[in-house]
C-alpha cells in the first residue's frame, strides 16, 4: 500500500479503491476509513460479491469494476482447475455478482460487458478467454478513470466564479476508478479557481460524506465543511451554495436519477432556493432500458444500520427502523446531467436518447 | 429514581426530565439516554446554566423550567447566607441562565416571569421572596404539563383516521414538564386511534430522535420506525405519512418558527408532497416581540459535535464542520400552529396576534 501513503501534489491520484494484481483483487476497506487504510483481499467471485454487499467497496462505478475483476478471478480458478472458460460455466458467477446490490446499474452493466467479451472470445477460437476477460476488466477500469477526467472538465464548465457547492455521499476516487464523478467535477472546479468552498453532507447511516468525502477533500487541500444532512436547506437559504453536485447509481431513460438516500431531498430544496442541481455519472450509469425512475428498485438495508453507530447501539432495544439507502430524483429537478459523452441540460429524457444514439 | 422504573399503563407519566426537591435540582442526563438513566444534580444557578449549555437538559419548555429552578436555587443560597433576595442581587444569575442557549425563547420567558414574581414579592413586603420564587417555578412546571395535555387534545383534533406521522427531534416528556408538545399530540392521536404509525427522524448530530423519541415511543408501545433525516422526502413520496408534527423553540409574531435543524427541510418537502405540517408549542414559545423568523438568533454549536459520534471521532483530522442546531420554517409552510390557547390555521401571523390579545 505504498501508493496510498506517498506524498503527491495530486493526492487523489494515490487513492485506489480497487486494485487487481497477481491473481488477487485487493479492495480498500471503506468501512474502516478514514482511520485505518486496510485492504480486503478477494480470491474468488463469492468473496467479491460479499465485499460489495458488505460495503467494503461501494460507489456505483467502483462496484462495477470490482465485479468485473470478480469474473476474472473465477475464470482464473476454472482455468487452474483445467475447466473450459465459457459463459455457461460462469453463469452462477454472473448471477451471484449481479445480485450483490440491486440499485446501481453499473454492476449489471459491467457484468453484461464481461459476458459479451467472453462470448466473443469463445466464438473466435483463436482467442484466450482469460486474457480477453482480464483485458476487458482492465478496460472497464481505465475507461472509468478517463470518463471521470472528461466529466470533470465538462461539469466544471457549467460553474460560475467564486461559488460554493454542496455534495452528498462519496463520489470521489473511492467510488470510482479514480478522480471521481461529482467529486471529479468539484476537483476540476477547484483547480480552475471557480469553486471556493465545498460543503459535504455527512450521509447517514454510513457516513460516506463524513468519513470518505471529507477524507478525500482534506487530502486534496480543498476548503470543505461537513454539515448534518438535515442542515442542507438552511445552508441553501443562507445563500452560500450555488450548485448541488451529486453522483448517480442509475439514471433512467427519462433522466430520473437514483442516488444515495437524501439526494431527492437536496433537489427539492435546491429548486426552492434557486440552487442549481448537477448529476455527474459515467454513461455506464445510464440505463436506457428503464423508462422511469419509478421502475428503479430501491435497496432496503438492515434496520440495524440505523440503530447503531460504529458498532455501538444508539437506540433503545425493541425499536424498529426503515432504511432505504437510495431515492429517486425526478428529471424535472435536475438542471444538468454530465456524462463523458456530453452534458444534457434540462428535459433530460430527450437529451439522453440523443447521447445514447451517438 | 423509582418514578423512572415503575411500571405504568401511561409510562410517559413516569418520565421526568426536571425534578426539584429538597433544595436540589435533579436533571435526567439526556446525553446518556437511552442506555443509562442517570441524574445530574445542580445546587446553584451556574450548575444549571452549564447543564443547559451541555445538553444534560434540552427541549425548549424543559430548559425554561430548569432555569426557573436555577433562580430558586440561587435565591436559596442568598437566603442561607443571610442576604436579601432581590432582583438586583440576582441580576447576574438571570444573565448567566439567560445566556446558556440563545434560540429557545422559553428560557428568557421563564426568567422574565421569575423576575416579575420576585419584584412583586419584594414590593409587597409581607411576602416571602423565596416562597414566591418556588411557587412561581412550580407553577411554570405545572402549567407546562397542563398545556401539553391541552395541546394534545387540540392537535389530535386536526388528524384524519389511520394516518402515519413523521416527527423530528424530541418533543416528549423529556423536552417538557411531561407528556410533550408534538409528541403529546402524537400520544393523544395514537390513544384516540387516529395515528397508526409514527416515523421519527434520528436528528443529527445529537440523535434526539434516535435516542430519546424512540425511547419514549417504545416505552409507550406506539408503533414507530426510525429513519435517517435524509430519508424524509422519500418517505413522504411513498405516501405513508399525512402529517409532519414538530415542536418549536421560538415562534415569531408572523408565525415563522425556529426549531431543531432539519425542520425547515421537512416543511419544504411536506409542501411538495401535500403532507400537512403542524407546529405544537406552549404559548411560552411564542415571541410576539420578534416580528419575523429572520430576527431569530440561530445557535451555532461546536463543529466537534459533527466530527465525532458518541465520543468517537468519525472524520479525518483537519476537517471542519458547520453546525447550526436550529433553522427557521416560514409561516407559509406551516398548516397549523397549536398552542394551549388554541390553534392557528394558515396565515399564522394574524392568528397569533388574536391569541396574544386573548
Amino acid at each position: 500500500m505504498t501508493d496510498l501513503v506517498s506524498a503527491s501534489l495530486d493526492r487523489h491520484d494515490t487513492i485506489r479503491a480497487v486494485i487487481y494484481a497477481d491473481g488477487a483483487l485487493r479492495l480498500l476497506d471503506q468501512r474502516e476509513l478514514p482511520f485505518a487504510e486496510t485492504q480486503v483481499e478477494c480470491r474468488n467471485a463469492l468473496e467479491v460479491a460479499k465485499a460489495i454487499k458488505d460495503l467494503v467497496v461501494r460507489g456505483a462505478p467502483a462496484i462495477g469494476i470490482a465485479a468485473a475483476w470478480g469474473v476474472v478471478l473465477q475464470a482464473s480458478l476454472l482455468d487452474t482447475a483445467g475447466h473450459e472458460i465459457t459463459a455457461t460455466a460462469l453463469n452462477s458467477t454472473f448471477d451471484t455478482l449481479n445480485a450483490a446490490r440491486p440499485t446501481a446499474v453499473n454492476l449489471a452493466w459491467a457484468l453484461a460487458r464481461m459476458r459479451r467479451a467472453l462470448e466473443q472470445a469463445v466464438s473466435q477460437s483463436n482467442r484466450d478467454p482469460l486474457a480477453v476477460l482480464s483485458a476487458e476488466a482492465r478496460a472497464i477500469q481505465d475507461e472509468d478513470l478517463a470518463a471521470n477526467r472528461k466529466m470533470g472538465e465538462i461539469g466544471a464548465g457549467f460553474l460560475g466564479n467564486s461559488i460554493g457547492v454542496l455534495t452528498h455521499c462519496n463520489t470521489g476516487s473511492l467510488a470510482t476508478a479514480g478522480f471521481g464523478t461529482a467529486l471529479g467535477v468539484i476537483r476540476a472546479g477547484y483547480a480552475n479557481g471557480k469553486i471556493k468552498q465545498v460543503y459535504a453532507g455527512e450521509t447517514r447511516p454510513w457516513l460516506q460524506g463524513a468519513r470518505l468525502t471529507m477524507w478525500e477533500l482534506v487530502r486534496d487541500g480543498i476548503p470543505a465543511k461537513l454539515i448534518a444532512d438535515s442542515a442542507a436547506s438552511h445552508l441553501m437559504k443562507s445563500g452560500v451554495v450555488q450548485w448541488v453536485i451529486v453522483g448517480a447509481d442509475r439514471i433512467a431513460a427519462n433522466g430520473d436519477t437514483a442516488n444515495k438516500i437524501g439526494t431527492y431531498q437536496l433537489a427539492v430544496s435546491a429548486k426552492r432556493h434557486g440552487v442549481k442541481f448537477m448529476v455527474v455519472a459515467p454513461w455506464s450509469t445510464v440505463d436506457m432500458e428503464t423508462k422511469h425512475g419509478d421502475d428503479i428498485e430501491i435497496e432496503l438495508r438492515d434496520p440495524a444500520e440505523l440503530l447503531s453507530i460504529s458498532g455501538r447501539r444508539t437506540v433503545v432495544d425493541g425499536a424498529d427502523a426503515w432504511n432505504p439507502v437510495f431515492d429517486v430524483t425526478p428529471a424535472e429537478l435536475i438542471d444538468v446531467i454530465v456524462t463523458e459523452r456530453g452534458a444534457v441540460a434540462q428535459h433530460a429524457g430527450g437529451g439522453l436518447r440523443a447521447l445514447a444514439g451517438g
